[in-house]
């Protein structure tokens, strides 16, 4: 069942709603509007050609000429798709349909296009192709919103949520600096992209200046499909952070050193790598915990290690999560020193705080999915996306569609035609939902 | 008790035992010849300035200026001893006293004098300069020994036993061609020693044509002081295998890839890593495990790691030890891999057979400690030592002295003063012991 106002305005028939019978708002809608699957689907197929590696998949660096080349064809669909388009300071790609009601604010939907090295073809492509899609279909029925929308393509969300960064304003002078995988500073890339850092803080938007924020997404895990569900509903984006922890021993010669009068700094970082997997497993939830970095000095086949220093990364939706894991493994950390004499540093190297989405948008999405026969699973985001910084300012959701064996940020990262076809349409549904229900 | 003959040769009456009443020759030796420690711990203070490091112990790379002063410095000191001195073709330091028999093999004792980077000043240095002051104190004595003497400073020991291996016949065209750490090939450091390529084969010695060697050394871990033993009797040099091990599991975004998804490469190596250390220690014995080099793939912390590959070392006086240890890693390692769907590839990289040494001589070294009133414990050496190739060529032996906390290759190696000298005097009363008793 929908409400009338938003039967209407789907069919494109809302100035009808006043002379329509009250009867008629209160049935279900057989047929909601559809985005155009192939065309979708041929935009895709365009995009991937920008960067193209040779073994599949795209390398498409944020600043560097692939990530150019892809801008400018993604810029002329925007203003095929009927929008004003413009490059804002900040490098982002932004376009605009005025609604009906000067009073409200946006609805913003969009997502990135540039890439991880040797990244796949579905990340971030797929959330911008289909909210340009999502925006040309609305204009093609000539379908009036309350909400002006805007079709978003972020600058650099491989590189750290840069272009989102820019808009929460949590992009300072030392991040501005920083070299990216391109090899261009972040300074250097918004001049590249068309942007101006000199104009930087007229993209900031303040709490409350957004309607909502949308974001299509590949999942980059693999529940949707071990589960058989079309549509993910995510929960929010995990916080994460990152320590960089220091294991000090006796380093000492491998020879002549007996095994028990070692202070084996290596035995220590295995005996935590361990107990981390133990603590983070042995509470039910959908926390992770992470060693992925490791070295051991001096390093030496011959010489029982000194010292190892090592990763440590946690996340969750719940920061009081992150916070109750570390102290319990900070704690058993100093049980492994105390048993073969070594001690453990801790040092904060990262954290980006978690990112509920709205329950409203969860809501929208999950009916939206079930007026299209669609079914629907919620689960959070581990991986981080330029929705994060968005929820700080304004109602946020985020629409999952199934990556193929959970693979991403690789040349054999899939996800099916029909499922970008499906989420496109879930995107569209709740853009639509979204301006009939929320302020 | 000593026998008569040697009781005399000791007092530089050998000549005299012809017209000794047989009595007398069964008498204990109240004060069996000694060396001059004074002079001993002098030579030890001077060669300690050659690569002196401003924060203590000496940098005395093999074919460096440091290591090259040294020798011009100690082979003067060879010719105060009264031997006659050269360089042979491999580069080592050579000093001959001629024996009473001519059909005899000489009795050599030695040691080196280059150092690790950052290395001690006992290392090498002591076993060196007590051959010297034993020859020497022979010298002054005027006591003739039956086989011909030989006090030997092998080159570069630290860059793999190299001067010895030239003895044993081991030293290969390819060996020749290693950049050692002073970043000169071998080759190259022979020809700088003032050695001569061409003519190696000339040093080689087969086996039966020594009649024995001898060899001080500091112990470089613990037990002497541990257990206030005096000296140490090597039972023999430890043999040594190490392997690159590669553990692959499947590389995955840490934030989207839930606990239960994992095949985390970095928590097989974890529980390698403690498997090797619960496998050596499990059953009785000296035998040591050691991981001590590791890297993760791509060693992010955001990335679980797909590959890790780290080395294993295992070391024991028995070949088959290591062997049945061996095996019983590789097979447990099997069980991880099940386990937590990894694989394990082991790559053998190095091997150094075990170097058991000749009972006769730990017996000679245990009774010439007891007539000086030493303490003897027996102990195989952990590390390797020129005595492991000499053993190959004819009987082997090694005195070890206490090394102060087990320090080695470090500037805070230190043996003390009083424990240098014992273990010179026990040199000297076993090449006089060994004259007496070997053929």
């Amino acid at each position: 069942m929908t409400s009338r106002r938003e039967a209407l305005r789907r069919l494109g028939l809302a100035g009808a709603a006043a002379i329509l019978p009250r009867q008629l708002w209160a049935l279900p809608l057989s047929s909601p509007l559809r985005i155009n699957g192939e065309r979708l689907n041929a935009t895709l197929t365009k995009l991937s050609e920008f960067g193209r590696n040779p073994q599949g998949g795209v390398t498409r660096l944020a600043y560097s000429e692939a990530d150019l080349h892809a801008r400018e064809w993604t810029m002329s669909l925007v203003r095929e798709a009927g929008l004003r388009t413009e490059i804002d300071a900040a490098g982002n790609i932004v376009g605009r349909r005025t609604g009906t009601d000067a009073s409200r604010k946006p609805i913003v939907f969009g997502s990135h296009i540039d890439s991880v090295p040797e990244g796949g073809n579905y990340d971030g492509d797929l959330g911008s192709l289909a909210a340009i899609e999502v925006a040309r279909t609305i204009e093609e029925h000539h379908v009036d919103t309350r909400h002006p929308l805007e079709v978003v393509i972020f600058q650099n969300e491989e590189g750290g949520v840069v272009g989102s960064r820019a808009w929460s304003g949590d992009l300072s002078e030392q991040d501005l600096a920083n070299v990216t995988r391109s090899g261009k500073t972040i300074r250097e890339g918004i001049a590249i992209l068309g942007g101006d850092v000199s104009r930087l803080a007229s993209v900031r938007r303040t709490p409350g200046a957004i309607a909502a924020y949308l974001e299509l997404h590949i999942e980059q895990g693999a529940v949707l499909q071990e589960t058989d569900t079309d549509i993910g509903v995510v929960t929010g984006i995990v916080g994460l952070n990152w320590w960089e922890v220091t294991i000090d021993g006796f380093a000492n010669h491998a020879g002549t050193t007996p095994m028990d009068r070692r202070r084996d700094a290596m035995i220590a970082a295995a005996k935590f790598t361990l107990m981390v997997n133990r603590v983070v497993t042995s509470r039910p939830g959908r926390q992770v915990g992470t060693v992925g970095r490791i070295a051991a000095f001096p390093g030496a086949p011959n010489v029982i290690p000194g010292k190892v220093v090592l990763s440590l990364e946690l996340r969750d939706l719940d920061a009081a999560v992150i916070a109750s894991l570390y102290d319990e493994i900070v704690e058993n950390a100093k049980k492994i020193g105390r048993e073969n004499g070594t001690t453990f540093i801790f040092k904060a190297t990262n954290a980006n705080r978690p990112a509920p989405t709205d329950e409203r948008l969860r809501v929208a999405i999950e009916a939206s999915a079930r007026e299209l026969g669609l079914s629907t699973r919620r689960l959070p985001s581990g991986a981080g996306h330029d929705a994060q910084e968005m929820a700080h300012i304004g109602p946020a959701g985020m629409i999952f569609v199934p990556s193929v064996g959970g693979i991403s940020h690789a040349p054999n990262e899939f996800t099916k035609p029909k499922d970008c076809v499906n989420g496109t349409n879930v995107l569209l549904q709740t853009v639509l939902r979204v301006d009939a229900e929320l302020p």
